[in-house]
């Protein structure tokens, strides 16, 4: 690769909540890192490089036993600052310290920082208040898909899509003919589209009716994606009855939600893809929430093979200069965000943070 | 790749008519290049590169509508000529025109020119007889290989193998035991082989019998295989009652037909092998054309495993001289006419037809 | 590779003799060599490079007939020794002869030497005495492991991993808190461990009883690994009732056997893994034979998935300086030898032994 592909001075979800559990550890690799993710105990949690120091075993092949993580090879018992603690019939002190990771858990997800964990500081992780209110309710899901991870950010930040690739659910023909607005705000791209008194697509009427309202009555309906870095996209969506002020219609005259997108870079052309909705009514249903799961499960899917195609073209393709339209306009602008952030954080590491810069005296 | 490995500005078999269909496209590599094919009506075929201008999207994964192909991921419509009509609430005539394919319907089969469109003649299209004629009936079928198309032209070139590879249907001692006779004609290559007196083998006694004739009378066997350019391969091939003039004999003491092999390109070192047979014998039994489809595809599906081994096995070694032995002459010599014809081909390229030799003057 | 990653001058288990039938030759990979294996009678064995000089085909696609192998794909005949005898309708003097290896059938394997035929010393076979005594039976099987073959050698040479990898059969916690001994003698590498009253782990318990012996008693518990070149661990292993003297205890107080392990390249980063035991007690019981490969094949497979990461690991980071521990003496000294084997033998190849040095006057 000409250029690095991802800021890795970030925090990126590597995994929902509910993938690890405490005896067993998850091997996933982000940003080209291989990472060994474990609980020392049921609430922490803790990521070191999935490299066992003595032979090269892979650590998360291994076991949680008293917060340290065992080594599935030969017992090599590593802590999560990436020492190793203890070793059967061993001296581990002169033992070299693997990476460790910054690591937390929040909002049912856990965060990782790939690069330096010094740098890490987990205020910078992106608040996200549908999931500390218990007025909301959330249900998601995890894909792999062989592309790009800034295709999925393209995808996101520009719905038009939807009319051609989701046209049996939430696609329809009043997407593609309203005209979106793109808005920089520092590092936040937000790009955004109504379609007002438009009758609601099937997806949309089963939440209207969800919601207690006709679902063949005519409607406002809003998108507006919002892209922050690295590469997390939430889209507020919704319809609301028409003439109540669309977005900004009383509670009890829309059916609403968030499109929750965590996009997270596996390798230069490969993603983990963490979908979901949160969804502010009928918060208690549980039953609702896997429907709407199951739902917008089925609906993602329809995005992989797309992508990856995609990605085959491209890569056949390199020089070919893609075309920047109005609707572009989203993905342009955040791949714009991202392009600056990778520069800074290059620039940074020509000066790399544990080797300050000399004095020489003659 | 040192050097081009097969001609472009020549007609390929690309699919078989009933591949594609009204509503959907059919994407296919050919020669290197990625193509979607579509009809913008019934009677109609269209091939473009299958390369959204957009935003690289496959074509092929979307639909037809009113005559244009509409990419499944933002609603952008091509036509036939691989310019952008339409595209929703977009201006397009400054899109760039993607690249378009001469394609021609002829036969039951699509034809595409990879190359340069401006040469492409659709009077150069080899006639088939066989398939114009109310006296014959075709069935046949598509097996995606592994393995440099050359391969398959060296195997049908000579039928020796059918000893080997089809003991149990087609092949028999005498093929090998009889010498072959080898003829070039221009761009044409004839290879072929008579064997008197001898019992027919299982695939030839159901013929006889489908014809009508007794399966285990001594009959005079025959195999004439013609190739042309760039990779066709007819063979005629039968049965007569012996001493009735063989290839020559009247229509109600043999059992005849025509072998039937368009080999394509896909890349350097795959291949789709468009197989079947043409006979003109109860054209009108739909029942026996699946019959007679069914056991050749079985009998030719023995070929895939032995051509990808001995691909594998010439990667390895590239500079092991293979023999050239006189069974082999019909493959060497059919390599010989591609080669002449790459390499004109490729002469021409040294002056493009779009930019003409310029004068310099001092 | 920057070098030659196995010695190929030396006698490699490349099959077991019941994989090979009187018909149907064998295709297998060894050290880098596609070698086609076949039996010229129900007694021989023959091995020739797996490409035929006519067009190249696999000839262990192939069959044997009057003691020759023959190519499936136009029915050149080759002999044992790499030369084509016969050919329908073909002089075949002057094909070039293809390279043979020699083999040995030996011990219910198939025995190769892939390099310098001249150089094979059928003699060099180690003799292996349970496969010749009545008082034992073999029980054994064949896994594929995309690993380096020295990652093996280092897994048996370092039992502390039946611990972690094999803790619900053979592993226990004793293992780990036992030293080991290693001693060099020559080419032969001896790593050692005695565990003193203990409890028997599952496998053992087993063994004790299908012995007639108490399976709870207290034992002693014995594991000398032998590496000798260039790839073979024989592994004696087994339990006495506490006090008889261990390894040394008389037949009746002890259940023993030999871990067999014939570790084969298959090409740099990938093996033939050749796994079993051969025990000397109920040496008739077929079914107790049965019982334990399966037994044996469960564990053992347990260890494809860490030896396949632990490449991966090692192709990610091929800088890392893997701890040499005392538990890894074993693995290191072995690799030693085979370190100075390889460098012997390509110092020899300066002064290929088909081209002797040249004096030359002034």
């Amino acid at each position: 690769m000409s250029q690095q592909p991802f800021p890795k001075n970030t925090w990126y979800v590597a995994a929902m909540s509910e993938e690890i559990g405490t005896e067993k550890p998850l091997g996933r690799k982000i940003c080209g890192e291989s990472i060994a993710f474990y609980r020392p105990s049921a609430n922490e949690i803790a990521a070191v490089r999935d490299f066992c120091p003595h032979r090269g075993a892979a650590m998360s092949l291994g076991y949680v036993e008293d917060g340290l993580l065992i080594c599935g090879y030969h017992g090599l018992k590593m802590g999560a600052d990436g020492k190793t603690k203890e070793m059967p019939l061993q001296r581990v002190q002169g033992f070299p310290c693997m990476k460790s990771f910054a690591v937390e858990e929040r909002y049912g997800f856990i965060w990782v920082w790939p690069g330096d964990q010094d740098l890490a500081d987990p205020s910078l992780i992106p608040v996200q208040e549908w999931a500390i209110s218990d007025d909301w309710a959330y249900g998601g899901g995890l894909y792999h898909i062989n592309a790009d991870y800034r295709l999925m950010i393209d995808n996101l930040m520009d719905l038009t899509h939807e009319t051609y690739v989701h046209a049996s659910s939430i696609g329809q023909k009043e997407i593609d003919e309203s005209p979106v607005d793109t808005k920089v705000n520092g590092d936040e791209v937000i790009t955004s589209r109504t379609m007002e008194n438009i009758t609601a697509p099937p997806f949309w009427q089963a939440a209207l009716e969800a919601n207690g309202l006709p679902k063949d009555a005519p409607v406002d309906r809003w998108q507006r994606c919002r892209f922050t870095p690295p590469s997390h996209v939430m889209i507020d969506v919704g319809v609301a009855l028409e003439g109540n002020g669309g977005y900004d219609a009383p509670k009890d005259k829309k059916a609403s939600s968030i499109v929750v997108d965590f996009i997270t870079p596996e390798t230069e052309d490969t993603m983990w893809y963490f979908w979901g909705m949160a969804r502010n009514f009928k918060a208690d249903d549980a039953e609702l929430t896997d429907k709407i799961r199951e739902g917008q499960g089925g609906i993602f899917q329809e995005d992989l093979e797309v992508l990856e195609r995609q990605q085959a073209n491209l890569k056949a393709f390199p020089d070919y200069d893609l075309l920047k339209l109005n609707i572009d306009a989203g993905g342009v602008q955040s791949r714009r965000v991202i392009e600056r952030i990778i520069k800074a954080e290059t620039a940074v590491k020509m000066v790399p943070n544990d080797a300050p810069l000399q004095t020489i005296s003659f």
